[in-house]
């Protein structure tokens, strides 16, 4: 409940705020290596230059929650591993195909990212929440991506129809992998769903997890419209 | 001669000052995405993120560049376009096929960029002298790389002839892109070849910048042979 920075760390940490992180920090990596790959999409060195610091970023969050997985007593790669997968199907399944694809995209999945970002504020401890809110303070790219498709969407009308049709693909598939980390990850799931760490009746009680799980990321996902309109895009 | 910061800047500079720096940015960005592609060779998640760290390292140097070029009112991608077509080129005939390929791609390719960024501290005036110190100053990641280097050939030794041919190739092609360069170039290839930014005589004394910027790379490269020891390979 405290603002200030703490310093609790330890191995205290809760399995499933671990798995939280593991998947952020894979999330973030995953993306620094698919925003890079997607360079040649972009239409000019400038905007080159201006994906090669977005992809930085990422990299910049990757690494603090990296490192706050070591001071947790974690092993990083180890928590990283059950989202290896999931995420690099998502990224294999959504490959943009254009520049404006590119950055609906990373704009959507920095939005489902931050969504998580928040779960783990809310549910971990003090020393994590630092990290993550650290991790969440720079709003200036995300109105950048807003802003160049926004004025893209401006001058041909026509690409709203489809990049709206995208995004919706984005959330779709995301679900879809976020329904098959439930299953693998009860922990994962019961702390989603509950908003405690408390895994008690994880197992038996997966399939309702799932459920909840399902609900939560409707919930976050709601979030997801309003970030379409800042692109001018609908959901 | 002063050593500490300047307040110079404005578009005094010479042309061949905004060549370099526009040579450097963009042999920054362009190993930024290069390496990030790459990372599907490195043989664990560690390794990745590892590679990641490597990479964003270069977008801050790139960064660092394109914001001096700013402030020198150069335009930054106007100054980085002549490099674009000669260092994708090198990239794209020298295509790492193993992870080790690519950490002595990256260790050799930053050597060069080493080279040409203590020309540019040379030649430049001291408010762009500061910025291409602050962006060799870090050494920990080429450590970290000749150490991987070292250990994969002393485990496997047959591997040193072949990097050691391979690090031969990564020269020689940059040396073939290099004379082209200084044909297109001539006021680079002057002041490269002079110390000085006097271009008085170039077109009449193109060919005999020519073979001096041959020299002065031969002379560059020279300091790769004590590189490639640090790595355990040969000249």
């Amino acid at each position: 409940m405290t603002t200030g920075p703490s310093t609790s760390s330890g191995p205290s940490a809760d399995r499933g705020v671990i798995d939280l992180l593991g998947l952020l920090a894979y999330a973030e990596l995953g993306s620094f290596f698919r925003l890079a790959a997607d360079a040649g999409l972009a239409p000019s060195l400038r905007s080159q230059g201006r994906l090669a610091a977005i992809a930085a970023t990422e990299q910049v969050h990757y690494q603090a929650i990296r490192d706050r997985l070591v001071e947790l007593g974690a092993d990083p790669e180890e928590a990283m591993a059950p989202f290896v997968e999931p995420l690099d199907a998502w990224h294999e399944r959504t490959r943009p195909k254009t520049w404006l694809e590119s950055l609906v995209k990373t704009y959507v999945g920095d939005g489902i990212a931050g969504d998580f970002y928040c779960k783990v504020a809310e549910l971990a401890d003090d020393g994590t929440r630092a990290v993550v809110e650290s991790a969440t303070a720079e709003t200036g790219r995300a109105e950048f991506i807003a802003e160049t498709v926004r004025e893209a969407v401006e001058k041909d009308p026509a690409l709203s129809g489809r990049l709206s049709l995208w995004a919706r693909r984005l959330v779709g598939e995301a679900l879809s992998q976020a329904q098959s980390v439930a299953v693998s990850r009860p922990e994962l799931a019961a702390l989603l769903a509950s908003g405690t760490g408390d895994g008690a009746e994880e197992g038996t009680a997966a399939l309702g997890h799932l459920a909840e799980v399902s609900r939560m990321f409707a919930a976050l996902t709601a979030r997801h419209s309003a970030r379409l309109e800042a692109m001018g895009l609908t959901a």
